[in-house]
């Protein structure tokens, strides 16, 4: 057999591990967003056959030699060998695991998942709390399991951002404390900016079709996707020319089914900048990461989407839409009133600057409870303290304080710092743009954002897994992760608002 | 290892192939009810490895050890010893297919699709003709591969209702040309009842909501299934507690979209009925026949439907809702109007009695082809001149001709006889249940269908695959087949309608 065809077989094989993902997918959504409710226990079962079908074929013993084989193959590629390389990087870490492991883990998470949402709704932290020990029991197994140089927290990181150090993480966090926070504290002290015009009657009907107005103006092409209500936004890829989102509409509240579609449809368009078809199933058609996944929804959605230039290109047509709301704002005051900045308990309601406290919060708990400094016992309190230390308020009660992610009962740990880093790769993306893109303020301004989706496939998407974050920010800006252009960033926009 | 955990071992494999079937309908529905138009090429290639891996399952090495153990194994109890007899059969006919036969097959149709579609639509079947002999030379290559006792049009026959043979059939369509052909005569030689009210405007909004409100009349549970919109309504089958409908509308005619609900909600009553949830994935968990099947939504489509008991219930509701088209009409002229006989060409537009004619044309059609009494050139000209002969009318081209059905380009040969022996037994099953179910007329009169449903449930839907449709019908209703049942349904019905 020529290697060529070896090549083709390798890529075949983790082709039909991808349709077993994708359709996993479509059996996903449809459980979210149509499935009558006496679907559930078969649609159960299905995904995890699905799961177990598709992890049988990537641990198989046909991939594992096929991947010996094409390591030795001088005749790749350069794009092919690379193919070779992740994919083994990715089958070392998934042989690492024992079948009981990847067993009790799963039904630990799918236990602690029912804990959790029962102890959120009664408050009471004691019913997640044995489960969530389970799990974190677990985790520091799996750290182990899976081995570290430095940190066993950064085991798990790999999952969400490969090579993020916790030393890295260390250092941006202290300049998120040291220099944001002040910041924060600055702006709370002026006068808080009106925002009760949002919280009127916005009939959903219409809130849909502004938002579908607008994932048109960001280039979310309608024939390769879709947008359907469910329960929570979220965007899922069917396939390369298949990428969805879901919205949710709150009639009482404006931003919240807008900003979120934005959000999930700038996840969409990296999934559909991806260079997918031609690399179907193979990492090079896939995202960097889910850190750098997120830096493509923040920057839409609050980069461009909460930008000044922005709503000049579309507040009349919302002001008109909603003139029994808007008529007497003008577009300064309704600007101001999207950007409120102001400390509150729920990280999803948060805005983009208190935002990273949550985070942070978020990440000194996991560490810690990692490093066995403390106890999931101790969580309440360490949360509880930490939030009135950073963000001078304290939960009233655990649903609203160490409760409200479902993220630990699913085993995600290392996932939460991704949320902050994304935003971090969105400023430092968005300040080269600015630089490449001349005019950049005045097409916003005028709705037109093709040049901006245009410089992000370029720069960002086509790429695939080519590079690592860091990587891929040097070539595209020209250094590594620098949290300088945040705080210029949020400097920049606040500054104007709350002259400070 | 226990005979038990053999058996369990077993059921488990089947549960495996069933999950990937049920992945794969639910993959089908997204395509024809939501997928977006790029999504297309990838989806077809995830239906693909769907199909290929539960092919894969079904034909292992390990579940056919496991059947030629649990065959020896005297421990089972009867139902797990069927199961296993039926899964038997199933596999052995499975592996008589070559994988070069079963991929030339799928390429040819897939060809053949392409090719059906645009002969239809330019009216000429000289493009179609080529690839619908590569098609019928591969299905008489089928049957000898399949084997067969007495005529190879059997082996195809096994498909759509086992153990159904030509000599039946031919019996039983010589009863349809001798007792219903010169019937229909005598029908349509009456005055031409007035129907042109059906054909206003009915707006689909309205149209659904009668439709539901019918769907619910008839005990489809909402919970457990749901409606959507398509090109063409279909019913699909997710697992035990999610069976879907769906609907097509056209605002310009009243009957498409309702009589279409309650076929497909029959469809799915059946489904809903069968013990799919205690025998997932195994042979007693499914339905016996797709003939069977028929059965089902014709009698709720024909037998309920059309019916004047079920209009007196929904009448007055439905000419409240129309009043602007229904308000002049009254309950028996509307009765007349949706049971108006007609020979017609298309077959999905006839009527429940001309529609015989449609099929038992396809049938000889068929039957010569197999035995290659006639050739694929010489379809136009049979079809032709036998609507010219049954029907009196001749078709204009060959688009509302023989180019009219998709079967034959997906390689269903045998399936048309379905269509026909679905409302025969429905007229047998009606008969029994009239007699069984004492206040019968009374009940649908009100409405309450319940008592019809649970007769159904119990009759017929919970032994699944237990029972061929001939003993079933004989345990049911004391008999096999008798066509005299349609005749007698037909006569009372239509006697009192057109006075013939």
């Amino acid at each position: 057999m020529k290697p060529n065809q070896k090549y083709e077989l390798f890529k075949s094989h983790l082709g039909k591990i991808a349709d077993l993902g994708f359709a996993s997918s479509v059996l996903g959504w449809d459980q979210q967003v149509y499935m009558p409710k006496n679907g559930a226990k078969a649609r159960g079962r299905q995904l995890a056959t699905l799961s177990t079908l598709g992890h049988e074929l990537f641990t198989s013993l046909k991939l594992e030699e096929l991947l010996k084989e094409l390591s030795e193959d001088e005749t790749l590629t350069p794009e092919q060998r690379q193919n070779v390389l992740l994919t083994q990087k990715d089958f070392h870490r998934k042989k690492k695991y024992p079948d009981s492991f990847v067993e009790e883990l799963s039904l630990t998470t799918s236990e602690a998942f029912g804990a959790w949402h029962e102890a959120k709704s009664k408050k009471d932290y004691s019913i997640y709390k044995p489960l969530l020990e389970k799990v974190m029991r677990l985790k520091r197994q799996e750290t182990e399991l899976l081995g570290y140089e430095n940190h066993p927290y950064e085991a798990l990181l790999e999952d969400y951002e490969p090579g993020l150090t916790v030393q890295k993480i260390d250092e941006v966090f202290s300049q998120v404390k040291n220099q944001l926070f002040p910041y924060i504290q600055k702006i709370i002290s002026r006068p808080k900016p009106q925002n009760d015009f949002l919280l009127k009657f916005y009939p959903k009907g219409k809130q849909w079709a502004f938002s579908e107005k607008v994932l048109k103006q960001m280039g979310y092409n309608f024939d390769s996707g879709r947008a359907d209500d469910a329960p929570h936004p979220f965007c899922t890829t069917f396939g390369p020319g298949d990428v969805r989102i879901t919205l949710f509409s709150d009639e009482h509240e404006f931003t919240m089914m807008l900003f979120a579609a934005i959000h999930e449809a700038g996840h969409g368009l990296y999934e559909l900048g991806l260079p997918m078809e031609e690399q179907y199933g193979l990492p090079l058609g896939t995202a960097l990461s889910l850190a750098f996944h997120e830096s493509q929804s923040r920057f839409w959605e609050n980069n461009i989407g909460r930008s000044h230039s922005f709503w000049k290109a579309n507040y009349p047509e919302l002001q008109s839409m909603f003139s029994e709301n808007l008529g007497a704002i003008d577009l300064d005051t309704f600007y101001r009133g999207v950007n409120l900045i102001t400390p509150s308990l729920v990280r999803v309601e948060a805005d983009e600057l208190t935002y990273h406290a949550h985070i942070y919060i978020r990440y000194l708990i996991e560490k810690a409870l990692i490093e066995g400094q403390i106890e999931v016992a101790d969580i309440p309190t360490f949360w509880n303290d930490h939030y009135e230390q950073y963000l001078g308020i304290r939960p009233g009660d655990d649903s609203e304080g160490c409760l409200q992610d479902v993220h630990w009962s699913y085993g995600s740990v290392g996932y939460f710092p991704t949320y902050s880093f994304g935003s971090f790769y969105a400023a430092q993306l968005g300040a080269s743009m600015k630089k490449e893109i001349s005019n950049y303020d005045a097409l916003v301004e005028t709705g037109n954002l093709a040049p901006i989706l245009s410089w992000l496939r370029t720069k960002v998407h086509a790429s695939g897994r080519t590079f690592n974050s860091e990587e891929l920010l040097m070539k595209t800006t020209g250094s590594g992760l620098d949290f300088r252009h945040f705080m210029n960033y949020a400097k920049e926009k606040y500054g104007k608002i709350y002259g400070v």
